[in-house]
């Protein structure tokens, strides 16, 4: 039987996707900023045999609803919001398995530094880091950068070709695998001969340099993508190793699956070569009636306003200019190519929307005993092809912990999840190949013979 | 009796200022890749109540010695090198009262992003995060950027002055204290009307965004410098509240230290506002006798070559073109302004300077028994006016465990060190005060009312 693998989802802020529930008196989130927080939700995943934490970012501010960034910081939607990575050493040290995931917005990293960043937690974290591509999409953050407005979204995607292909150079390229010798007897650390210079003068990246780094256990981290775009799609066919999507209807994202499926075919790729996880939201409990009380209680916290938003702010669409049932009908100028947008193109009004927001989001909670809910995301492997999914949080760290204790063995029973991790490197875990990227994948073009 | 600051030296790479020794069969230098490795560390810096672990870097590699990179790589001379700071979270979440200064060069490193990093690990480390402010000297840094040559000394300083205020505003001047309400009641996490958008329009760094963290317990790292050039030191006074000096001289040592206090005087500072470290090496056992047995077996793993290495890119100038006998004359271009271009000024020759380098680096070691040592550390203290050491590591990690053993018990035995540490932040536990920059440092002046 075909084995789910689990994300969990989170942001090292208060309010991530489900908001207004920091309000819940059981909810943590706001111990964003403790350590303590982040290590004990790193040990109740790897309890549970969760495959990875995936960490979002955003570098900017959603200043669209009502034409400020007022509604967001009052809400604490996604704001104030700290830098993931520097969360990920300390979960790494107190587990010995669980992967890491962290989003980094490529177009304000300038390659080099970020290149050294990624691979010192590839070393610490011993091959447990993976990259979540993103291009950014808010003119909030072009302005903290010092630009006007940021670059057009295809033009992104150009940009971003470009820089994966400096970062593989500098991953895969520069340090031989037999570079590093550590033979103190003769004195030599490590064989000039054995580590090369990369050159690259492109159209927007130049570069002149060895990597800083020797070897990480993976060299190009395990690569994560979320775009849903046309253009998206192809940069995730060519680059990604996991996908993300999110979506209501199996069909719609089963017919996405398939067409970042073909687009990794078309780049000389396997269809396995990229795992497909949708986003989900779980309310379990021991019964369907306490399941269901369970989400009624978390639902007196959840917040409207603050879901609208985060929604402008994707969309590009600023929400606060609509009447509850006027068709939300503007075309977006830059925005996250995205089910928003294709919701705006259906003509939604904001009562429907705001119907849907159930938990202070667009994404409709799976709630029921544990059984149901194993149901449910069985239904979602066999319809959608997806395998896996990525949890958001609700109440945290209670979801998580909820769900290993009841879903995680429901799961097991069925022969549907693991009963203990694979051995080696995220990348080993995930596919069961080898460590590195595989031959397909176009990080090895640049492997140094 | 004046306290005595200690530092621990070191730095996220094999060799860093003693080159050679990890060649020694106890050294454990090579493990920098494993979190185990630092967070040890950490533990016995903790134990000996130093106040800080101060972490080199650099963005580069040192290509000047015969004009290529080779020797560096063979040697291990600070290549590699990996990230500094995505070490801190490990440590800090093991530890409760260690401070950590970190090395980051601003010029590789936009503002916006950095000052997230920064107030990341500030809150993570509840407050004892400090920052080396470093502007870079390497060309080969420069072409890793895309550049062709890095910005000339001097006007580097000038752009830094111009960050430090755009990462002031972002610090001091966008969330007001009580910006964070966190009101479960209201629903209002924080109050927009006490977060203000930055505005810097400048000659070098252009912004217009609030900052995405809450105000973290320092805001303002501790700030610390290590600038000994005329340029270095005005920079210093207005901005450091640490310095690290360098020098065989107590004399030369304290001229430097008078003269950096002035500048602090200059900048309407107190002199005290300042605190002097000087670099130090530090090779202790029972007795006098076994220190030198113990000098003896590590020198025989220092490398000369290695340290010309070193040498050589601090100077900007190719030590392994010079003969044994000749004075080294040459001015560099693109170097730190150091002590070593003191010596070159000097007509030093290279077989006086391998003379020097008794274990791999110019800096001379103090040997001897606790009694000896503390005898000399307190010298130091009196005769060159400065508050503290930084102990570049040898055999790592036990030369720690040996100064904790040893020198810390005598130096608390004279009442020059203290006997638990003080509460609070890192600047709190340094300076006494507040965990904010005083009201007579720069960063202040962009406090929001």
């Amino acid at each position: 039987m075909k084995q789910i693998r689990l994300n969990a989802f989170d942001m090292n802020c208060v309010g991530h996707i489900q908001q207004g529930l920091w309000r819940h008196p059981r909810d943590r989130s706001a111990d964003y900023t403790s350590l303590d927080h982040w290590v004990e939700l790193a040990g109740i995943l790897e309890r549970g045999l969760f495959d990875g934490l995936f960490l979002a970012d955003v570098l900017g501010i959603y200043d669209v609803y009502a034409g400020s960034a007022g509604r967001a910081i009052a809400h604490a939607v996604q704001v104030p919001v700290n830098d993931p990575m520097l969360l990920i050493p300390a979960m790494a040290h107190a587990t010995a398995h669980l992967g890491f995931g962290v989003t980094a917005n490529l177009s304000y990293e300038p390659p080099f530094p970020f290149a050294r960043r990624m691979s010192t937690l590839d070393h610490l974290t011993r091959g447990r880091i993976g990259w979540n591509v993103v291009t950014g999409y808010l003119d909030s953050a072009a302005r903290a950068m010092g630009r006007e407005r940021q670059v057009a979204h295809d033009d992104r995607y150009d940009v971003a070709d470009e820089y994966m292909q400096v970062v593989y150079k500098l991953w895969q390229g520069s340090w031989a695998d037999d570079a590093v010798r550590r033979d103190r007897a003769s004195g030599v650390y490590a064989d000039p001969a054995r580590v090369r210079e990369v050159h690259h003068h492109g159209t927007h990246y130049r570069m002149d340099a060895i990597h800083l780094c020797a070897p990480s256990p993976q060299r190009t981290p395990v690569l994560y993508q979320a775009g849903s775009s046309a253009r998206g799609k192809r940069f995730a066919g060519a680059h990604a190793e996991c996908v993300f999507l999110n979506g209501q209807a199996k069909a719609a994202v089963r017919a996405h699956v398939d067409g970042i499926r073909a687009e990794a075919v078309a780049h000389g790729r396997a269809p396995g070569d990229v795992l497909a996880f949708v986003g989900a939201t779980v309310i379990v409990a021991e019964t369907t009636a306490l399941a269901q009380a369970k989400l009624a209680d978390y639902r007196r916290y959840a917040s409207g306003e603050a879901a609208l938003v985060h929604a402008s702010a994707s969309m590009g669409i600023d929400l606060d200019r609509y009447g509850m049932d006027e068709p939300i009908a503007a075309v977006p100028t830059q925005a996250i190519a995205s089910n928003l947008q294709a919701m705006a193109q259906q003509a939604m009004t904001k009562r429907k929307l705001l119907d849907r927001m159930v938990l202070g989001s667009r994404q409709a909670p799976i709630v029921g005993s544990a059984a149901e809910v194993a149901d449910a995301m069985l239904a979602w492997v066999a319809e959608a092809d997806v395998d896996g999914f990525i949890l958001s949080r609700t109440v945290t760290p209670e979801c998580f912990e909820d769900f290993v204790a009841l879903v995680v063995p429901e799961l097991q029973r069925r022969g549907a999840f693991k009963e203990a991790y694979a051995p080696g490197t995220l990348r080993e875990k995930l596919f069961g190949g080898g460590s590195h990227p595989p031959r397909t994948h176009p990080a090895s073009r640049f492997d140094l013979s």
